[in-house]
């Protein structure tokens, strides 16, 4: 069987890990695949441990135990993440971007790979000591940033459906107010969907008055399960009140100013 | 300022190839960011092109030029796709997963980050020489699938709406007929989600009778732009005809036998 030098079996092992956020893989794993001693991998992890932590690119953790191995854990360095939020502010401030009704058009942003990895990465971090047993969103928006977050704390995602769907058999349906619109909606989620007694985090692209937010947890009760967190890219500094769990968000809007600017900064952590 | 060995700089390149699919990366940017002399670099990278290629776990593209640089492409091993797409085929087999009407239960599936993952990888390989400008998909659950496609091609997503939104602006709605229900539908996009004469890849988690794809084609040519190919995760072997492109599926439904038992076999390729 093929010998690899250190430098390649470096490239691979950090590929798996990259492509694993916060799952552990043995030293076993990585010892076949790359037909080396445990005690060499354990020599290129801490090669790519250090500089992961040197350039601020993310956590290699390890786990003791005979369940144990090695774990990536995703983040990105403060000045970084800074920047970041910065110029999503930036794009926001586009006064194109105003819909009637005060509304923001976000769905370009929300929908681009690249910031939404990012803003995934930044979320996840956030959380990653939260315990969430899985990410939760209501479509449409939010999925692939809730996605991304899933992604990257290793856990499933569940999706609230605005209208039940004849595929997916037996449904919980709960009423909420939407804070956005004043109206009355429904929300639903198969009864297959989520084991009872879940820890789930509430992922979403904008923030505004909180009804969806009080549906979520209002849904989740009736599946035994408790929303212990919430994320959302934007939130609305104005509105966000009475949320049953305390929210974190990358940048936040203040709506449009006298001169018809859009007011948006960066969140404070 | 800091010097790293290769062992380090290898570790840093293959994850910022790996976190940006299908992107050109030019020798600069890494040349400047670990403080390492060009040639330094194209050595390193040939490392890392060299162990991809043998473990079949992508490829790492030179483009030569002013805008030159490396590329990572992402692949999966045929091996591995065989087993995954086998693997998905089990999942599915399970009675539990048939609903009322001949419908299968695929949610969890479609939200499961580690299956959506190596899903997207796949056909985004497939796709890889395509051009696609964007992929698009209708809402819901093929959101994350199309999501990961876009990501690993390195292009926006664009989510067609069932009801078009009050926060997108003016949109332009199509009707089509929903060869699942025979029922007519609407199926929407904001004016601005989409430039003209764009290249679209139609990515979705089910292909059943094809009204989808023909709704989405009609509402591509309100926009000047064309439908250039289909990816789906399931296709329903009977009635997938008269599509305006062919499709690449991962496994293919045969619906349900006499004993009840589900029909599903990996897709030929």
């Amino acid at each position: 069987m093929q010998k690899y030098s250190r430098n390649s079996r470096i490239s691979a092992i950090t590929k798996i890990l990259i492509e694993n956020p916060n799952k552990i893989m043995s030293l076993n794993y990585f010892s076949e695949m790359l037909n080396a001693a445990k005690s060499t991998i354990s020599e290129d992890i801490l090669v790519i441990r250090e500089i992961m932590e040197t350039l601020e690119m993310g956590m290699i953790e390890t786990i003791a135990g005979a369940t144990g191995g090695v774990r990536y854990v995703a983040r990105i360095g403060e000045e970084e993440e800074k920047a970041f939020a910065n110029a999503i502010c930036e794009t926001l401030r586009d006064k194109s971007r105003i819909v009637p009704g005060n509304f923001l058009y976000i769905t370009d942003i929300m929908l681009d790979p690249t910031i939404v990895h990012r803003a995934g990465v930044i979320l996840a971090s956030r959380f990653s000591k939260a315990k969430a047993d899985y990410v939760i969103t209501v479509e449409t928006k939010g999925i692939p940033l809730a996605y991304e977050v899933a992604r990257y704390l290793g856990v499933p995602l569940i999706v609230a459906r605005k209208n039940s769907k004849v595929t997916e058999g037996t449904s919980v349906t709960i009423n909420y107010v939407s804070g956005t619109t004043g109206r009355l909606g429904n929300m639903g989620l198969a009864k297959r969907t989520l084991k009872t007694s879940s820890r789930c985090l509430f992922i979403d692209d904008f923030l505004r008055a909180g009804g969806t937010v009080n549906g979520i947890a209002d849904l989740l009760n009736e599946f035994d399960s408790e929303l212990i967190g919430i994320g959302v890219l934007v939130d609305s500094k104005e509105v966000a009140k009475k949320l049953p769990t305390p929210y974190i968000s990358l940048v936040d809007y203040h709506g449009v100013d006298e001169e018809g600017n859009v007011v948006m900064e960066a969140s404070e952590k």
